[in-house]
Parts: C-alpha cells; sequence; structure tokens
C-alpha cells in the first residue's frame, strides 16, 4: 500500500507515540504484537491504530499484527529521525537550559549546535558543550552553514525583531516556546509551538468541567 | 444558545489561544472585532471561529461581531481561570524550575503551594517564594489538604512509584511533562501530557515532509 495524501496532522502527532511505545516494547524484548495489544498499552483503538499506520502505507499483516522493532524502525524513518537537522537555541535561561539539557536531540532528527543570548552573564558559559554566544554573533555564525531550525526559548517580546533577523538568515523551521505567532507574520515557515500556558488552560477546563463527556478527536 | 455537550477536545485546545489573542486586542484597546478580523489574526478560519464559540452558546451577533472583552471574559469563564486550583510541583531541576518560574499560575487557574525534590542540594532553596521540600514530607504536607493537582517535572523512571503515593493521596488531575502514561495507570484521573520529545519529532517529520500537503485538523 503507498503512503496517503493529504495525511492529518492529528494522526502525525500520533506517531511519535507510536515511536516511544515502541521503543519501549522493543527494549523489553517484545518481538511482535497486534493491534489489539498494542491499543491496550497506548489506550487508542485497535482501529485506529491500524487506520493510523495505513496512511503511511501499512505494515502488520491480518492476524500475525507487528514486529516491533520493524515497525519501530519504519516509523522512525517515516518521522525522518536520521536527518540530524543543524539547530540552533535561542534564550538560555530556565525554560532554554532545561530544554538544551534534557532534549535528546540526536536521537529526534536534530543536533544542537550552538546556543545564543543577550545576557552578558550567561555569555560564555557552558550547556552540553557548547559555549553560549553572544546574540550579536547570530549573522557571524549562521553565514558559513545556514542552522535547519531555530528553538525559540526566549519572551513574547523579544521575538518579534529576533524572528526577523533569524528569517532573513534564510531560517525557515522553528520549535517556538514563546507565544509570539511566526506563521502568521510568516505564512511560508514550518512552526512547531509549544505553549504551556495554553496546555495549563486546558488542564484547568477539564478538571472545571469534570462531568463533561469530551470527545478525544 | 445554549451551551453543546460533547465538545471536543480540539475546540477545547483552541480556546486558550481565543483566550491569547483576545487578551492581547483588549491591552490593544480594541473594543469590538468580527469573526473575519479574528480569523486574519489568528489563522483560523471566520466559519472555523463562529463554529468553536457556537459549542459554548455563541457570543457575537451577526453583522456586530464580537465585544472583545466580553468575549475575553466569557472564555476566561468557560476555561474556568478564576478556580484557583491548588497546585504542587514535584521535581525542582531545570524544567521544574522553569515551569515555576516562568507560568502565571494565578491567571491561569491555578495557585502553586509547594514544591518537592529529593535532590538534598536543592531541598531548603526557595524558587518564587516557595521554599522546596524533601519529598518525604509529601504525605505531612498533603494531610491537611489534598491538592487539587500535581506537575510532575521528574524522569519518567521515578514517576511509578510516586504516582501511586499521589494516587492514594487523592490527587486525580497531573501536568504531566514526564514520558509516563499515567491515565493508562489510572483511568480516572486527568492528565494534560507535555511532551516535548513528541513535539519535536512532529516539527522533524512536517521538515523531512515540506512538500506534503498536511491538513490542520
Amino acid at each position: 500500500m503507498p503512503k496517503r495524501d493529504n495525511i492529518s496532522m492529528s494522526v502525525i502527532r500520533r506517531l511519535p507515540r507510536y515511536y516511544r511505545f515502541l521503543s519501549e516494547l522493543k527494549d523489553n524484548g517484545v518481538v511482535r504484537i497486534s493491534s489489539r495489544e498494542l491499543s491496550d498499552k497506548m489506550g487508542f483503538t485497535a482501529s485506529q491504530i491500524r487506520q493510523d499506520l495505513n496512511c503511511f502505507g501499512g505494515f502488520g499483516q491480518q492476524g500475525y499484527g507487528y514486529i516491533v522493532e520493524q515497525l519501530y524502525n519504519e516509523i522512525g524513518n517515516i518521522l525522518g529521525l536520521s536527518n540530524r537537522f543543524n539547530a540552533i537555541l535561542i534564550g538560555a535561561g530556565n525554560l532554554g537550559r532545561a530544554v538544551s539539557t534534557h532534549m535528546s536531540f540526536e536521537s529526534r532528527g536534530f543536533t544542537l549546535t550552538a546556543i545564543f543570548d543577550s545576557n552578558e552573564s550567561l555569555i560564555g558559559k557552558k550547556i552540553r558543550d557548547i559555549t553560549i554566544q553572544n546574540i550579536d554573533n547570530l549573522e557571524a555564525v549562521c553565514k558559513d552553514r545556514t542552522p535547519d531550525m531555530a528553538i525559540l526559548c526566549i519572551p513574547r517580546d523579544s521575538v518579534a525583531a529576533l524572528a526577523d533577523r533569524l528569517y532573513h538568515l534564510g531560517i525557515k523551521n522553528y520549535w517556538n516556546f514563546s507565544h509570539y505567532d511566526l506563521a502568521i507574520r510568516y505564512p511560508d515557515v514550518i512552526v512547531e509551538n509549544v505553549h504551556l500556558s495554553d496546555s495549563l488552560m486546558t488542564l484547568c477546563y477539564r478538571m472545571s468541567n469534570k462531568s463533561e463527556d469530551i470527545r478525544e478527536i
């Protein structure tokens, strides 16, 4: 079965979850799993799992299930995790430090190559063997090799001016922790937003409306 | 129009975004806005906006638009942001510190009342006037007043044992930054997950499949 066109964001957002669960199964020595067993583990229905995976060509065999390691590798390929996209991080405060310290960039498709901040007390310090540079060096550093992606861990107010600089340096992909809506200003960029306060407000809604029947999709 | 039953998670997840945009419009002195203008600002279609808001009763008038401050307040009420749910945070490492320092809990429906860690070098230090306590004190602190929600900023491996303690203390709502799937172990809890590595992998997919036509919903 060939990969489908026009796959929905909801399906794509579930792929990393499959990948995580399969990684765990693999580490636990599980060789083969049915969509029903996978559904019990993941909290999706078996039919949802089959539908999702069929978008990318389908991998299981009727009545036989999925080979864990094979499916894990296939989903990794679909996600493009071997790409090693060159990423830079802007903002080495608490959040930037947490992101740069804890993320396994290499196994998620990226290599973190530079960290920038404007705070004099942080410049020169190291995170993961990467020296925090003055943001004034941005253009010089990006001249030889345009980064594929920029991680924005700076306050909303600082993003507008900086986004113009990054965009004109040719950076078209962003992992955005600020509340600045890049995609509205630059419709041709790819932005993955992490809006922590939206997530917190969603939790507040769910806690405030407990009795409500919420559809998952 | 009454509020609908069976509202989808996708609609609920868009509410905080409306709230943010309306907050900004209000701060900029905008009094009234049409769904078309709002759609230009937010990158949703005008019809999507009308449909979303109709789930909660509908607030605009045909041909007149929305009163910004009124809609802002109504959405805040729908989200339950005045609740001041009592929240505790577990894990005062870089991520926990970033979350506890930067989040406006009070304006997002929560009050952060206690921070716990097991790392001796952190215990006794303060974040936002809250003293980091030894995780051994958890039961004692929660005895008098059960927290409404726990924020988990600890590694996946530490969560399983801790989740049992929290659950048996009566905590049924979680803002979960770990990769441990609480909702599978405890189907009756409300969990809002922040899976940063899933977000990074989704970005990797989108960068690896640029030419692809992805449906937003």
